[in-house]
């Protein structure tokens, strides 16, 4: 038989990433454009240990149906120490464990936005947020992305020239794509912003532990006085993205309805997995784990952006990074990124073209995503070697 | 600030079912209201032993990033198994991971449903299903179930009234709420019909592989000349619901449509649990295991029986069932059945009131559903005891 689908996802394709991790599966090819942790930066043996020890000791409560906001002991951890460590969180607050911080997106959206609403967000974004907006019919306005944030003076544009704006998404620190992290002023300015036009903000922070320099900023969700911003945070960069473990803090009403969503879409998410995490939490050293990784990003950050400056400069330019696992770059002068991403890949190394971030893949841009976590040094060399040697045919 | 949501779930509730597991946690009340499998069913020493030598093997596997699609050898695993076992699936097909069988409910309705669409499903159905539907602003058209299924004749009406079906939902074997299992006459009915008005079969198996008596009855699917008919199997009832793991075979541009809206919504399916359910499906006996949970669930089903006919015979009429988890019980000749259940809560017994399962939970029903399979023994008896003193009071 013939086959139609929903408007919602009538032209709603396989991300651009998903198309070029065909080419990074070729064992001849380097892929510097996968968002993997390192190997190194999992605690594997603990969780096995934790793991082992809850089967002997309450396989059930392991196996059995869970409820669908979260397994009770790790939501009541959380919103204590988010609110204790980061001020996010109030009283009027709740939150809800996800199965990855992608879900949080999802029911955000299924929630507050009609087709043809209205998502501002950064230009240029995390493609799986844009592709889960995208499932909704939303339309995305992006507002270009400075090394300090968003230019604000834009933002403002957009709120004033879109009249069914439902939300701000934004990832404050080491944006992915860009790896920028949002300045305090700006955090300040966009909460003051959608106060006045009166939109919610979504502050996706999945990278927030990763900072391995420069100076802590608080989450714009500390900021949040009359219960305007939906806070995701994740463990899949600080304890396993193999677990889908990740939580929303955000205002009651809104955990209310996306509890609902949850509930008609998988239930609960994986109680072992929670269970896992919650022990992982709470009876091991989490603060010494955080540092671990951090040390870990350091030395991978600073060793990408050495091999950027040995082999690449002058022609491919970058923006140094004080967290996270991105680096963002740009083909030299005179080149066109996509033919260069394109010639990359001929020569065996793949990076994410920039246009596959951005709010409409046809808009123009000289940018492209390296990722250092996933690689291993020789493979990381190896790629920004042949990057490097690429950019000098341009000259 | 004051919060709206979008139209499709501005009506949104949270499941009535939810609303009695309020009471059904009161330590002093008997529930018959879960759907959990008995803590007896569950293979918790093979998975501990199978995730103990896999966190040996090979953490990282278990805890890193994986593929939309589903962990590869148990994708194909189950394509092999399901065709060759149950005649489920063809070349025209794929398969699909998902977290949980509700997980298919909701992608198949944000892929082929526009708000207003038409959805076909048994009245009484499974209010999570309904959830799902509704959460899309589906139109959900109801055909009541006899004792060998949906009354064709109304099946056929309802596809002649309503201009936009998108499809029948059918939970064929062991139905939940109203333990039913469609004849194979109606199974060929059903498709023959689906053809005929050009709409699509959604078939829902959770609890096939729970038939303790009586004959196999081949799935629906296993009539699927032209790819109208999308499967959905999970190992939510046969290993663990706690580990959140489902498949849908599908007619494969189906099954990519549903793959983005995976990718947009929880990225994959948590692998660790992936990746051992694919080992005790096939380094350990399943068969003997699922004769295992057969026998258990006869011994509890009939035991359920037997204590209906000692207690609440004549006045609480039921019907036999030959699977599944679940038995549909109609109140006393005269008695209002929301009444009843009510004086059941305060009776110290938790049943599901029937209209719970209706498209529209303000129609009439006599029925309630009772489960046998999480309380135990004594709590059994106990709660069908009172069922039966209360309903002495209407004679």
């Amino acid at each position: 038989m013939e086959y139609t689908f929903s408007d919602r996802t009538n032209n709603l394709k396989p991300s651009a990433i998903r198309e070029i991790f065909k080419y990074a599966a070729d064992p001849t090819v380097v892929s510097l454009s996968a968002g993997n942790p390192s190997p190194d930066a999992f605690p594997a043996k603990e969780l096995e240990e934790i793991s082992a020890r809850l089967f002997k000791e309450n396989p059930i409560a392991l196996l059995q149906y869970s409820v669908t906001e979260g397994y009770a002991p790790l939501r009541a951890h959380l919103k204590k120490y988010m609110s204790e460590k980061y001020s996010v969180g109030t009283e009027l607050d709740d939150i809800l464990i996800t199965t990855g911080a992608q879900q949080i997106m999802d029911f955000a959206t299924k929630s507050l936005v009609n087709e043809g609403d209205v998502i501002i967000t950064e230009a240029p974004s995390f493609i799986g947020s844009l592709n889960s907006f995208r499932a909704y019919n939303a339309k995305l306005v992006g507002v270009p992305v400075e090394s300090d944030g968003m230019n604000m003076e834009l933002l403002e544009e957009a709120l004033k020239n879109n009249d069914r704006v439902r939300f701000i998404y934004t990832i404050p620190n080491f944006q992915n794509p860009s790896g920028v992290t949002m300045s305090m002023e700006k955090r300040e300015k966009l909460y003051e912003l959608a106060k006045k036009y009166n939109v919610l903000i979504l502050e996706d922070n999945p990278y927030g532990d990763l900072r391995y320099s420069g100076e802590f900023l608080p989450a714009i969700k500390s900021l949040d006085t009359d219960g305007r911003v939906i806070y995701a945070g994740s463990f899949s960069k600080v304890i396993s993205p193999g677990m889908r473990v990740a939580y929303t803090i955000a205002p009651q009403p809104i955990i209310q309805k996306m509890t609902v969503c949850k509930q008609g879409s998988d239930v609960h998410t994986n109680i072992w997995s929670q269970m896992v995490c919650y022990e992982f939490l709470t009876k091991y050293d989490f603060e010494a784990h955080l540092d671990r990784l951090r040390s870990i990003y350091r030395e991978k950050a600073k060793f990408c952006m050495d091999l950027l400056d040995k082999y690449c400069a002058p022609e491919i330019t970058y923006d140094k990074i004080d967290g996270g696992l991105f680096i963002w770059c740009r083909v030299p002068k005179g080149a066109n990124m996509p033919e260069f991403v394109k010639k990359a890949i001929e020569n065996k190394v793949c990076v994410v073209p920039g246009n596959a971030f951005l709010t409409d893949e046809k808009d123009e841009t000289d940018g492209f995503r390296i990722n250092f976590s996933t690689p291993t040094d020789e493979q990381l060399e190896k790629g920004v070697r042949i990057l490097g040697e690429l950019a000098k045919t341009y000259k």
